[in-house]
């Protein structure tokens, strides 16, 4: 039952990841990493600690006018009681503020979380691109799909 | 472990929702509802009770030639044994009976959901919209975003 | 528990089958079905056999530079204590290799899944198609939508 409840948690903190971000929430973002976390959303990007991180999501107000985050196909692999390592899949649509065409990304999370002071976060959180249409960023980290 | 199954059966309510939507079953869709449901998809569409809901979804057959809903990032909260809150995040395509493009929506559901003689149900359920491309609806609910 | 905990692993054979689909990894992929399954993706392409199923799937990697299943709404039945039926519906983005527009395809998954040596597999899984856009396959087994 701790397996599946803790299972239950970490599906939240995905799901609560998305709404924060969708709902341009930046502190309550950044409140579901750890302190010391490791973050990158794209090469060149890597974000260390939960201060840098919480700097950098102060540009999504301003950069979207809205933004809908999919995330599914969650697999969950237990290394210990309190740390997890997390494979996830995203869709996501991002509507710019100019008159740009809307983003489409379709990409991977690997994530590891752990649990602190009772409560499952983020320590490391990497998104993989598999493709995408019309995105600003264009380069991502790849999926490491075979030939 | 009632958590969990409690859990299931409610992830399985959205699941069922969207399965009867899509294969336009108005019947067994509306039966996912209280008697005395409250239901919103857009502004100045509130419906009050089953009934005017299996009312409003006869037009979904002869309106939309297919539809697709796609419903992740499920977060419940429960509000006691039999009641909790639920917020869900919704990618639906729809395609029109005439040579529209696709609407495509991107959403999100805020919902109440009870048990009712051991069968969760649908209480309050509201769409809010993100954004979208091509749908028919104009102004959604919003979201709530920060700016 | 029992029920909980196969749940999960359920959940989890569709999200292995999902990501060894968009890596690329055929020999993984087929590994989760049966030796005697019966796989369908389209109206004339019954395939019966893991060896007949792996065949096919060496054509994933010439044939698209990237793809992307999105797979939710996941709904299990069980039918004894080694068998379960499951209904899901999947969002999925494929790139070809040639300069076409990518395709888009919304289904649903429709299958049978089995314990065997203590690992669920697909014994039987089909494809059924809701709509797509500019997919290579231009006709799908219906989903048996009202009218």
């Amino acid at each position: 039952v701790t397996a599946l409840t803790d299972t239950r948690a970490i599906e939240r903190l995905f799901a609560d990841y998305a709404f924060h971000l969708d709902m341009n929430q930046p502190d309550a973002l950044a409140a579901l990493f750890t302190g010391d976390c490791e973050v990158s959303f794209s090469p060149g990007s890597d974000l260390v600690g939960r201060e840098n991180l919480r700097k950098r999501l102060d540009g999504i107000g301003t950069y979207f006018a809205a933004t809908s985050h999919h995330i599914s196909n969650i697999a969950i692999d237990f290394a210990g009681d309190d740390m997890a390592d997390v494979r996830a899949v995203l869709f996501a649509c991002h509507r710019y503020r100019d008159s740009r065409p809307d983003g489409l990304l379709y990409g991977q999370y690997r994530s590891r979380v752990v649990r602190l002071d009772a409560q499952w976060r983020f320590h490391y959180h990497r998104l993989l691109t598999t493709m995408s249409t019309s995105f600003h960023i264009e380069i991502g980290h790849p999926i490491g799909r075979s030939d």
